[in-house]
Parts: C-alpha cells; sequence; structure tokens
C-alpha cells in the first residue's frame, strides 16, 4: 500500500523517460538515481533537508558578475577536477596533464615577445623566469605553438580581482613558442593564496575542518593546430598546501622548481607535452 | 602516474575525514561519493556541468521571501517526497499515510469550532463538508486532536499567494475533534494547481516533457500528545493529474471521494489513524 523508498525512485525516474532529449534523460534520470541513493545511504532528516535548502539558496545568492559561488562549490567537493579527469585524461599518456581552468582566466591576453616580461606593476613579488620547450609525445619540438598563461601577484590576487590597483593585463600573457619549441617568460613567483571564504562554501569548509588555501601555482593555456589543446597548472615545489590544494588541482607531475640562476634570478624550467589531436 | 577517477573521489572523501561533527562527516562524505558516481556514470562534459552551474545559480536567485525555488526542485525531483518516505514510514503500518508539507503552510491558523466554515472568501468555488474520525491504531477514537488544514481556493491558489484578495486566513483552520473523536469542516472543494513555473524549475519540466500539474488535495497536519504527528494531504478522488503530480505527493489511501449528501452539498469523508509515539 505504503510506496517504499525504491519504489518512489523507480517512479521519478520512469516520469523523466518522456524527456524528448535522449541526453538530458540520461542525465536527470541519474542524477535522480544518485541523489535518492544518497538521502537513503544516510537517512537525512527533514531538518538536514531543509538545512541543505538553505545552503544552496545561500550559495546562488553569493553568485553575481565576479563571484561564482557555486564553481567553488564544485571545486572545493573534487567535482570541477572530477570533471577534468572524465574529459581530458583518455589523451596519450605521455602528454602534459590537464588541471582545473579555474575563476580567473581571461580571454584574449596580450600577444608578448619571447623573452618578455608580463609583470605590469611591481608590488614587490620575487622576479622568476618562466621557461622551457614545447614538444609532441615524440619529443619533437613544436615551435608557434601559442601559451596563454596567468597568476597571481605577490597580493594574492589576480589582476581580475583588483582592478583598482592592478592594471588589467598584469601577470598574464599569450606567448609563442620559438623554431625550437621553446617559450621564456618573466614574471613573479605566484604564490598561495585562499579562495573567496566569506560565503556558504567558506563555511562549509570551516564546518568541515578544512582550509581555503590553493598551492602557488602559473596557469597555462597551450595549443598548437593539431594537438589537444591543454589547460594547466605548474605548482611551486616549495609552495605550502601541495598536499591539501583546497580544491584538489595538484598533480605530481605539475610541480616544478624554482632555482635561482647564474644570475640570481629564479628560473623554473617546466616542459609541455601535447598530444596530438583525436 | 595520472590521478585516476577513482582514486580523485577517494582523496576527497578522505580530505573530508577531518570533519569534527560525525554526522556532518558522514552526509559530506557520502554526498561527495554520490555526486562524483552520478558524474563519472553520465560522463558528464565541460559543457554540461556548466549548464548545471548556471542552473543551480539561476535556482538560488529566483529565491525571495514568499519563493522558494529550491524547494521546488526537489519536489519535482522526488526528493522531498522520499525524505518524506525516510522519516515518517516507520510508524505502524496501520497509521495514515504522511505526505508532503509543501511551500505553503502558514503557521498560528484561527482556531475554529466544530462544523464551523473556514471559507472567509467567495471566489465561487464549490460548497463542501470535510468530515471524519480521529482514531489510534487498534480503532479507539481520539478526543481532542489538532487538525490543521489549509487548501486553494477556486483561484487555485492559496490565501499566502493573493494577499490582496484572499483575507490572510482563508481556506486554513484548526479544529480539535470531538469527544467521539470527528472533526467536521465546511469548506470549498480543492483544485489542481499549478507549482510556479515561470523560473528555472518550470524549465526543466518543461525540457523534460513534465507538467507543472498537483492534483486536488485539502493539506492536514494532525497532532495529539503522546501520538505521532502527522502531516499529510486528502486527494480528491476526480481530480486530474492523480497519476502525474508534479511533485510526487499522491498515494492511493489518501484517495477519498466528494460525494453530495442529501442537503445536495458535497461531502468528503476521511478517517485518520494517529499511531503511538514511539
Amino acid at each position: 500500500m505504503s510506496m517504499t523508498e525504491d519504489e518512489l525512485t523507480a517512479v521519478v525516474v520512469d516520469r523523466l523517460s518522456a524527456t524528448p532529449d535522449a541526453r538530458l534523460r540520461e542525465i536527470t534520470q541519474s542524477l535522480v538515481r544518485h541523489l535518492h541513493a544518497f538521502a537513503k545511504e544516510v537517512r537525512l532528516t527533514d531538518e538536514e533537508w531543509f538545512t541543505g535548502i538553505q545552503f544552496l539558496t545561500a550559495t546562488g545568492q553569493m553568485c553575481d558578475d565576479v563571484r561564482q559561488e557555486f564553481i567553488l562549490l564544485s571545486d572545493t567537493l573534487g567535482f570541477s577536477s572530477l570533471i577534468d579527469v572524465i574529459n581530458h585524461s583518455d589523451v596519450e599518456a605521455l602528454a602534459t596533464e590537464p588541471t582545473i581552468l579555474g575563476p580567473f582566466y581571461v580571454p584574449e591576453s596580450p600577444v608578448r615577445e619571447f623573452g618578455a616580461s608580463m609583470v605590469e606593476y611591481d608590488d614587490g613579488g620575487e622576479a622568476a623566469v618562466f621557461r622551457g620547450v614545447v614538444t609532441d609525445t615524440a619529443g619533437n619540438p613544436l615551435s608557434g605553438a601559442m601559451l596563454d598563461v596567468w597568476q597571481n601577484a605577490a597580493t594574492g590576487f589576480y589582476a581580475v580581482q583588483q582592478p583598482d590597483m592592478q592594471p588589467a593585463t598584469n601577470l598574464r600573457g599569450r606567448y609563442i613558442t620559438d623554431e625550437n619549441g621553446r617559450y621564456e617568460i618573466r614574471t613573479v613567483r605566484p604564490v598561495p593564496y585562499p579562495i573567496p571564504a566569506d560565503g556558504p562554501v567558506g563555511k562549509l569548509l570551516g564546518a568541515t575542518g578544512r582550509h581555503e588555501w590553493r598551492a602557488a601555482h602559473i596557469h597555462v593555456k597551450a595549443s598548437k593546430d593539431g594537438y589537444e589543446p591543454l589547460t594547466s597548472h605548474v605548482f611551486d615545489r616549495e609552495s605550502d598546501y601541495l598536499d591539501s590544494d583546497t580544491v584538489f588541482g595538484v598533480k605530481d607531475s605539475l610541480i616544478a622548481d624554482f632555482i635561482p640562476g647564474p644570475d640570481g634570478i629564479l628560473v623554473c624550467e617546466h616542459d609541455i607535452t601535447l598530444a596530438l589531436l583525436k
């Protein structure tokens, strides 16, 4: 007489079977099965359900033109990194590993010369050279590859977060590899920074005993016609939080050294390997 | 070298193991496992992930003091009904079945006399008497039980939805059972109504080939000291949408007849059984 939990789930899944678009049908039916399985597994109470409703509502209402709290939630639950692994790990194992895009990417960065600096504002950051070679998976250098690079300043913030202080194009730029596949960028050493923690996601991090810090990194998108586009990071081996990056972006193969060169300037050597387009 | 999907999920679950509150730890770890399982099962793409982010954001931003779009989402995914089954189906099988509270409950309705009308505004609704007996699971009548009742008007709206038209206490009231456990309420026949469909949830219903209608019903909360409180509905057997109530609230045992009595006025007889408090 009374409908059981599993019967109810089956009724809801069946109700979605009329979805005209096959992919939307697959996604919504799977989502319902997994959401219901979660509630059944933990025996979610009325009060806990309502706490969840309030949390999701507050998360939506924290969003505006420059703040995307649901992406932060996805990031801190490892969901964004999972989507990244699902979609970008089936390239040849020899290619450079991808990691998440993050919320601070701005397209159309200035194209800069080989070896040019992308520092447009001096806040005392530690000078560094970021360089390496871009190759295919057989080790052949790729000339004319595009590297789109962005990172934070010594303040901990990206230019897009400090529009009144940093020039809009500070610490970002597009570089083309030379005839030997090499790139070279003058910059500053990136620093760890907290994700915005004054909203619902920050509260959840606090309640779960977690911090809000990301390990220091430089973002790199690399592309060349005929090759799989890459979105990745380079992490500073001396950074804090490599083992506890709050958005689960660190991969061992993306950790590199910042070592003083003959002139005392730090050098970070990081080679990038692109896979052929499938 | 590269982290697999399952390894990533394990890392995130492990990161939550430091959650001080054991229950929050259990809930967040389970949620991460099930959310990740969903994404892996459907192989969620970057674009689909972002569509989901936008949908959740719009859902949060649709919420205000009188609109709770996340509850509508929970309702239309059968999640609210599931929470109800999980938490309120372990009372003795002989008790009246519960169903969801819905968004239109207002506490502190006027206490009205046995047989009194809760119609305070005439919009042409079909007059009806709603009555029955409240008993324990052995069939003994329960005098002094409280029934807190609310329903919509012939316009399709609850008083709380039409503050400029309906008196605030129209079609809601609290009634006490008499010495024979009986209650009797003069009212109007409830009508089917659409849940608010001008937001993200309405779009999702449309995209999944579903309608936004609820079958006609009267809400009843019943309580008496020493007994499990009940939140339930009574559905009109002649209503449309009994087989496709958009929030999955209909249960066979809660469907009742509206039959003309000797004076031509419709009568809906519905007995209610309360289980002893566990």
